[in-house]
């Protein structure tokens, strides 16, 4: 018997008080109890928010990013113990897979997201800076600082793992302690996991508690800077919306609920396409996976009218091929659903929506390999067709959680899409064309009501990920009655754990808050040039004015033939000003870079080890045979690296470049990229 | 008597049943009545939904924020009527000037952000291309589009104009259509700028409604494509989105509701400085504009312990001479509240939180200039002095929306941040110093309990727009009381309107989909070269493969000689080695780029009217002497560009671009930005 713990203020506890069984639904038996009864949960909140945030707080992004890069290396090494957990929550090998190792993976994305996108500080800058004043000396900066409270997740129990990990994979990044509360079914196998992240001892005390079994008075609890994330029932997550804590403190709430995704065949994707192969084994796929329980299957089908028949006709020979039975028997494809109750919800669900459609495939009879039907929470795979889609609400609105899905036929595209906007809002819809146009029809007219819209085709199909699968750089949730969220989605999951501030100030002052250089602050200048420092002598602000250059015609002339580029606004002065954009023949803009580099370089070996990369370049203003040039050059970011070992210690430094004409008019702007050595910072 | 009307299903209707009177803060009397009874607010969201959103839609992104630019440029021309009607709500000639000239500011700003930060189409395209999948068949990318529904706008009394400007601007651009309902005080402001805006004839039928009396049922009939904003007070905001139809459907609900806002003296900003002088100046302006009737006033004035009595000393000084009275008097800088109940409210309020504090300034014979005192709405300012904030909760949790201020002190600036973290959420804080570590310490610790923080010092003083300004370029909102959401932030505020869509599928369906090329997608390759097309011939996926050409060290040295740039990476092999990144002498990045545009360039006399701009250059691998280099060159977009009279009709023209070396590797990945001038597709 497992007894499934919880883990609060840095302990296991076993709850007290009633506990709930979990049951194999497979077998049908007991494996073991939980419960969250004894559990303080105000404590907790409290343990989150004043242990775990301020020892988060204290890493930078990077920092917490590579430690979720360990976690996950963790618990890849120990992720067949986590396989025989999830057979007895009735998923097959692939249906674990998905939750385990996809869970894991989201683990490893945003380790690499983390450090990728954000910048390796407490905060994050957002956006360029504003300028507010016309003299530039008020100007202002976005930045994202960590909300100080906890997230409280609350997940559903179709996917114990991944359901916990993609939640947390950004909150974590962010820099925000987590309670987690799973559904109590499947949660021996959320705790086991949640323990073996435990164990690594890459996180920080307070950073991350469980709750096994009832929730309770959980969400009465939270205050302005937590954030509620929820997964499951639209009727839940509306309940909980309502919270009095939740409204009274404007607590962010983000659901996802499941929602009635539909997929659509497109008119060119008849019998004998690809396509029409590659739709099938599609819906059917979205049928049978995790025996259908995924917020986003497919639950409608809708065909172009006339093809309803042979739609039918082959995802009904897919389906009575499909092997239903225990997930460790031989050749299984579709394990039981989650619990009995489950069973009989779908089917109550599935009756319902029969009020307006016929059953076209379904086995009362089906056989189960390794187990026993009656014992365990087995399902048919069942096709309904609905013959009048435009006119009937229930398969639109009624969601049976598992192996159900209703064909539907439209007579034009704009009535295919219109259809899958009945579903009033959906996590996922798909449509499976190789035509470019219906492609565009079609995404465009359903995108308002989608947060995500998978185009299938013969092309895409052998890397497709399906159209069932959440991705972590991409957004998950949707509009309406899919609950109106949005996780993931790389950096944009972090922000939710965020808060956005605007600053206002001087150059200077907004430069020394976000360690960033603003224009108009104030320059540092130095006798030692600043490719003479390392990347820790280097300082934010160090400034170097260059010595000027005269552009001449015969500069122009040469860069013409060593570079190959003899456009006319560089060679003909009656061509060039023909255009209405010069007013005579005018260096080039490639030149005039290679030529600011000329004045900045400081030649010899040194910590500078080599540019990489240039942004944002804009030539503001043309440069004339007869013009001279100066460069300001300025450190603008620093960002210290993580190298192989065997590398030079090393850093980026972003620079701030502005190149002057003779009148001190800027005439390119744009900033560099560098890899700098490491150094003694006192040295300098 | 004015009758003020609503604007419904694109026409003007005067409202039955029982009025609401209007009445003058000045003179107390009435001045007209407004009803919203008789209007059926079903079918006027229904009118939005189906009449204006499709129209709306069909202008791209810039076509919207022209019209924009157009209406604010016909209420400016207008704005001398609106005064008259402003000074009737109590306001000032300076008050107004926020309302009204700030508000058409806002659409000004909406108007150019419109054009610079979206794409000039009917979705816009936000982030990169994300690669899923490793043979690059199968990518992501998010696309924003118009919500579907109505935009249902909530204001305030206390700006009549700016309140309804700040939240049209950005749903305008978006593309969904608005239905406002300002306070029914003040609203025959509302109405006759709204008036001004409908007799532009700028927007189409349906585009906006206007609601003036009761919001009844309003909210009862919103859905999943709708969304809600509200500003106001924190209580009404938690009722609204507690609301059936929000719950149920997923609305969105954006809340910005009046806060706690505070303001600290820094440690430095000692009297006799000119940060002390400045932070005066702020407090009292903060107590007076607009009366203290300010969702972003600040509450409460936060200074070193010792100081107390200097402040307050400087503070009442300056409140004494402060001339009270009617907004048409000569020399009048605070006029009356908006009306004699909230006369009442002020007042009990600030006698709540005198429980905490003692009054050290205020006037109960207070003068008033060019009105009746008994009859208009007038409240004398009022400075309280909390001696022990750390363990009183009210001066941070009741709010006086009116000109009351309670001092507070701090001894250490942690102190001083915990003050400020006891508003539970503002839309603003500020701090005056010009200590840049005082501001870092205190700016990163406020900042996750504010949406808005201002550092105030001599730099800034001359151009600060203020404490109290909301800008069109910052966000505005701030978590918890504040109300947890989000306005304006230049584009951030557009996406509220926005449903974001993760699209999946092949490089070319999605360069189908969002007319941006994306990597991988089908390349078109055509005998014309794509710098002999104009713009309008031009197609998205246009590309040319250039011939190859050698680097030669004799290149390299030539380049170093004509740029000047001879840098060791470039001169020395030794020492290109030494440094772990090259395995000998490399040629210049720039060169790289320079000799790229001598390959794919087509130099003579054409459409390509100029090269403005560079992005994204990344060395993705070293070039030596020796190699052999060519070039990739796609149209990646094509943005249509309003010009000036005069000028060449054109439109840019962004190029993706990748050098390959003689192994097909990419050495160096980068967009260009051209000029190209326009002309008939089929000339081609």
């Amino acid at each position: 018997m497992l007894t499934v713990q919880n883990y609060a203020l840095g302990e296991w506890v076993t709850g007290t008080g009633p506990r709930t069984d979990l049951i194999d639904a497979v077998t049908g038996e007991k494996i073991g109890d939980a419960s969250s009864h004894g559990l303080d949960f105000k404590a907790m909140l409290n343990y989150a928010r004043t242990v775990g945030g301020p020892k988060l707080r204290d890493l930078t992004f990077h920092e917490r990013s590579l430690r979720l890069k360990r976690i996950a290396q963790a618990l890849m090494a120990r992720k067949e113990e986590f396989y025989p957990l999830s057979f007895m929550t009735g998923a097959t090998r692939t249906d674990s897979w998905v939750d385990i190792e996809g869970g894991i993976g989201t683990f490893f994305a945003y380790a690499s997201r983390g450090r990728r996108e954000f910048t390796n500080e407490r905060f994050h800058v957002e956006g360029p800076t504003e300028p507010l004043s016309k003299g530039g000396t008020f100007v202002g900066r976005h930045i994202l600082v960590p909300l100080e409270g906890a997230g409280v997740h609350i997940n559903a129990f179709n996917f114990p793992v991944w359901g916990m990990l993609e939640k947390l994979a950004p909150a974590l990044v962010a820099g925000v302690p987590c309670i987690v509360k799973p559904s109590t079914t499947g949660s021996h196998l959320t705790e086991a996991v949640f323990r073996a992240i435990i164990e690594t001892g890459e996180l920080p005390a307070g950073a991350l508690q469980l709750i096994c079994g009832d929730a309770r008075d959980l969400l009465d609890h939270v205050e302005e800077q937590d954030v509620v994330a929820f997964t499951g029932s639209a009727n839940t997550g509306h309940k909980l919306r309502q919270g009095k804590a939740i409204v009274a403190n404007s607590t962010r709430f983000n659901m996802e609920a499941d929602s009635l995704n539909c997929t659509i065949l497109g008119p060119d994707a008849t019998p004998g396409t690809e396509e029409f192969d590659l739709f099938v084994k599609e819906v059917v796929r979205e049928m049978t996976t995790k025996a259908g329980q995924k917020c986003t299957a497919i639950r409608r089908t809708i065909v172009p009218s006339g093809l309803e028949e042979e739609v039918i006709k082959a995802i009904s020979k897919r389906l009575a091929t499909t092997t239903i039975g225990s997930p460790t028997a031989e050749g299984v494809r579709m394990g039981p659903l989650a619990s009995a109750s489950q069973v009989r919800s779908v089917g109550e669900s599935a009756a319902r929506i029969r009020a307006a459609a016929e059953r076209v495939y379904g086995n009362d009879d089906f056989a189960v390999v390794g187990a026993d039907r009656e014992k365990g929470a087995f399902y048919s795979p069942e096709l309904l067709y609905c013959a009048d889609p435009l006119n009937r609400l229930e398969p639109h609105d009624i969601e049976a959680f598992g192996p159900v899905n209703t064909i539907m036929p439209y007579k034009t595209l704009d009535e295919a899409v219109q259809l899958a906007r009945m579903g009033r809002g959906s996590l996922v819809g798909s449509l499976v064309t190789h035509d470019p146009k219906v492609a565009q029809k079609v995404v465009l007219g359903v995108a308002p009501y989608h947060g995500r819209v998978l185009v299938l085709d013969r092309t895409s199909a052998k890397e497709s990920t399906g159209h069932g699968s959440p991705l972590p750089n991409l957004v998950h949730g949707g509009p309406g009655r899919a609950g109106g969220g949005e996780e993931m989605g790389g950096a944009r999951g972090v922000t939710h754990y965020l808060q956005r501030v605007a600053l206002q100030g001087s150059p200077s002052m907004l430069t020394a808050i976000t360690r960033e250089w603003t224009k108009g602050a104030e320059e540092v200048k130095d006798t030692v040039h600043p490719f003479r420092k390392t990347f820790d002598q280097l300082q934010v602000g160090d400034t170097i004015i260059t010595k000027s250059r005269e552009i001449t015609l015969a500069d122009v002339e040469k860069f013409a033939a060593l570079s190959g580029d003899t456009f006319y606004a560089h060679m003909n002065d009656e061509h060039a000003r023909s255009n209405g954009v010069f007013e005579g023949r005018v260096a080039h803009g490639y030149f005039i870079v290679s030529a600011a580099a000329g004045l900045f370089v400081d030649p010899d070996l040194g910590p500078v080890l080599a540019n990489y990369g240039l942004e944002k370049l804009r030539f503001t203003k043309p440069v004339y045979p007869g013009d001279t040039i100066h460069v300001r050059l300025t450190v603008k970011q620093k960002t210290a690296k993580d190298v192989p070992e065997g590398t030079i210690p090393q850093g980026v430094v972003e620079w701030d470049v502005e190149v002057f004409n003779q009148e001190n008019e800027a005439v390119a702007v744009y900033s560099i990229l560098t890899l700098v050595a490491r150094g003694d910072a006192k040295a300098a």
